[in-house]
């Protein structure tokens, strides 16, 4: 079978890793093009894999003979870019989250509408990481009972703080940028939506945020249509690393994933003590779902169907996020509509 | 030094293994009379220890020429014992919680007012388990920073659901029998008062339960004073066993007691995978707190001091569970009064 | 770069991964012909992959227009196959052991050593696993100060069993068929010589295996040049999965590797206990270290470098191997001549 | 039940936790008489615990008005203090080795049996650790098949290095000194002797004890008369602290105790990974230990019945160790005689 030829948009960290794995890595595929303003990166891809540079996007799409688009441009891009890609008559594959603005997720919607044979995929990773893949397997299974409780951390790395900061402003802050993640999880885990949220918080270490309306480490409890609970803990400061940490107990049982986010398989004893050294990024964490994801994605193309993760997801997880944030600077319970 | 004469009331579970420890365990203390309605476990102590028995309370206070008495009795009797011990000139150890009203918790301080030269102790046992102690001396030496988040998981094994089941009308419900041990850790170790909750939770397996308000499973969420965030999750139906189990999350470190409940130091390899096997219950667990806090109990009266654990304590717990629980049956946010 | 043109020899099932890996996974490599004797695997192959097909291994090196081969065949013609792809010019990968006997390494070294620019890889995944990578830096690096005891555990899960017994009589024991690849980590982590062995053990649980001279489960213990001591357990009988397990204990610390065999991230709570399931065989467990080696030798070939596996490394382990054959068998220390 | 009056003798650091475990600790016995050489730590003592004090052995057991003596003093003295003890009427718990030499064991054996109404214990204390107890009684009810090898660890922190040179000399070297616990271990959990053994070691990081003919960390390798396997290794400079760890491999299962030595129930999360710190001392690790193996002893007092650990496994070990010794010191396989 020929190889789906992509093009790539946005070379920040995660960009400039789905371009790799698309030129190396992904069975099905190959980059033909890639597109980012930074001229440097721009040159360095040609070199490295030989692929058409654009500093448009609509050029891109419209002129490189492309069979699908990977955007993970800034996110109040997104939703422009979709409807661009799928005027185009390109596949898309869009990076998390779906658009900043609930209307703007509306709008990549009715696009997406007018263009059935397309396929789109929202790149909510976690999903394709093997542990996660397991435990939603034996939660389906019923191995845990009925769940009761989800409890999801996000937590990056402190050395990451200074990075953050200069983006804080544009961020949209904890939930919508963290907790964006463990939201998609919760739906997709549990299978009923969040109906009603607490959310609370502080600039614990950064006041800086605190100009943003946001917190450097925040909580959200949500109650379930169904009545499972959800607890999701999301902080910028984690000195041990980057702690991407689920767990869902349920009345016959309790799954856990990386409740000690170890990097590899080694254990050093040491005047330390007994100790497991952590991953340090998102990009160490989840290397291989940001692969398998979009290998699930050029196999939907190739299968002509439509995969799990619907543009709808990507907007009710945005509409729960923005409840969630609306509940932080209020401080009320806050009613979720989805 | 002579050891100080003990009176023991109440001989469930937990009073057996407090008669149990005065008898042979605790250090500077011996057991001398015990009280109790049930003649067969009345006859069984004295023969194993060679102890009076008594009926009523208020005769073995009165007529037993103790130093001190243990109340191990129901909860809705605890501060009127309090107060009879205190009359007849004893020094007081008090299981928790201190009382099943906020009423009675306070006349029970009115009264211990009058005695300022008596040892009152109550018992938050958590607090003298060698973990627990350790992290505290973390926290107050600034290991971890600014607190931000605590969370404490009190989950009992699903095999004592039917013990509980009969008693769960006069259990006072999740948050008043269960999470005031978390409530009582929170306060500990975070030094700021809980300010406002919201609590959820619901009858996931045993619909029983809903006759009395209550829940099987719950969650509560609150904000302390000084921001700091506090998650208690309490449960009924822990398939592997008795899951106490606590973290701090601040801003230089966090610190976990038990995220494994193990029971020993013993690891299986077999079909099942790795595995620990876990406590199944308080006293498997808190076996040496119990015997730790009654030394502290003895060695407060001999030094003549009180101990860090006050009356105030027990009422504020008992106030902060009712707002738990108030929340919980209205579903709205409560503010709370201390 | 051209995709180097690869041939693959053996459909067994780590043959079979190999191909797959070179058809779909190998950055800079493409699967162009196999070898094998099953026409139905053969034939599968083919359409998967639109590979040719040869039953004859010395057709598909002299036909096939190949680069380089991968020889996953049986042990026994292995140095025979590696001399044949020698002499049709191409470059060797060659899974372990080198041969069965040190007159056939011995012989492959001087045909080797006639094609001095034929770049040339023996099979020793575990190097090219990440955990093993970093261990192998720390020792380097000097953070376990030096070595004293390296101790290897290799164990099959008992449910491959039936498997094994089948081709116990070809497999040339446990210490040659297993301990290679313990051998082989020793001699790469210690950077010293096994100079002396004593090794044991018996027929526990399948007496079949002792008319074959072999145990299921034996022990070696040696003695380095240097002083360092190794302890090797290989074992058939695993009822928990396949467990490699490494640690190396120095004066300044000790690194372990895998000292659960935990297969992903997931922890289960249930009324087992706390337990995480293992990794059910080596191709679970080294599926990432089976293409990062094959890609080390892409690597090598382009950059025309010879890898850090040497020829001599196979004919090594392999004369330790048999040392600790025959100190099994006949009871006695046996000092190691290399 | 009366107390039993426990005489002392040895004020080590183990010595000394002896009788502070029989002045406040153990159920049962109270101590009458402490003696030592040291003038400050008798004084100490009587202050402490009202006890008698005495600088000769034989005054304290013929004029103490004692029912038991504990022995605690440096072992080449525990023989004959065991034979005093028991002219004086008094049964006798003695603290490991039996004996440094074989003819005293055998003496010590000789004297016992002129009393065969006197109860003889030996402090192998691991036997009364709640996990060690545990895996005793899950290897006899066949949990783990038929034993096929035992691994065990015993390591001192660095910390006690300096503390360890100055007594070297009298240690009796590693085998003697620290396996003589696995050694007990072993013949107590497989049920068969050990048979051959080979051992190793080296003084990897001070030099100082090779004068006399010992090593720092060394190892040894025992074949059983049933064909289980034994690895032992020992060593002074763990910098992680005191890591005692035990193994059994099945053919049906596998049992490991303390795989990590953690101290408690905590886990730190900070800027080293994610750690649990680690026991120091065998005084931390088998804290409960020594008090229940005093207890069993008394319970055998009061039940007038003999221990599960003989005098003759205190000869037996003793001579298994020496064949430890040898092996090191000769390099050859060591036939053990029993």
């Amino acid at each position: 079978m020929k190889n789906l030829r992509f093009g790539a948009v946005g070379l920040g960290r995660l960009g400039l890793q789905h371009a790799e794995n698309l030129a190396t890595r992904i069975s099905g595929a190959s980059l033909k093009a890639i597109c980012a303003l930074e001229d440097n990166l721009l040159d360095e891809c040609q070199k490295k894999w030989n692929v058409e540079t654009y500093k448009n996007f609509e050029d891109m799409v419209k002129k490189a003979s492309l069979d699908a688009v990977l955007i993970s441009s800034p996110s109040h891009l997104h939703c422009e870019q979709i409807e661009k890609a799928l005027e185009a008559g390109l596949h898309v594959f869009c990076e998390k989250p779906l658009g900043t603005t609930i209307e703007e997720c509306q709008k990549a919607e009715v696009a997406l509408a007018r263009y059935p044979d397309k396929i789109f995929m929202l790149g909510f990773m976690r999903r394709f990481d093997p542990s996660y893949r397991e435990i939603k397997q034996r939660i389906d299974a019923g191995e845990i009972g009925r769940p009761i409780l989800l409890r999801c951390y996000g937590q990056d790395g402190i050395h990451a703080i200074d990075g953050y900061l200069k983006f804080a402003a544009h961020s949209g802050g904890q939930f919508l940028d963290m907790a964006i993640h463990d939201i998609d999880l919760a739906r997709w885990l549990i299978g009923s939506e969040p109906q009603q949220v607490w959310a609370i918080g502080d600039a614990y270490a950064y006041s800086e945020v605190k100009q943003y309306n946001d917190g450097d480490n925040c909580s959200a409890m949500m109650k379930c249509e169904d009545g499972t609970m959800i607890f999701i803990f999301v902080g910028r400061t984690a000195p041990h690393g980057y702690n991407v940490e689920t767990e869902i107990i349920g009345t016959k049982g309790t799954l856990r994933v990386a409740s000690v986010p170890q990097k590899n398989f080694i254990e050093i004893l040491d005047s330390q003590g007994v100790r497991k050294e952590c991953s340090q990024d998102f990009l160490e964490r989840f290397e291989q779902a940001y692969v398998n994801e979009v290998e699930e994605f050029v196999r939907c193309i190739q299968e002509k169907r439509q995969p799990d993760i619907h543009i709808k997801d990507g907007t009710k997880t945005t509409a729960i996020a923005y409840a969630c944030k609306e509940s932080f600077e209020t401080g009320k319970l806050v009613n979720i509509q989805l």
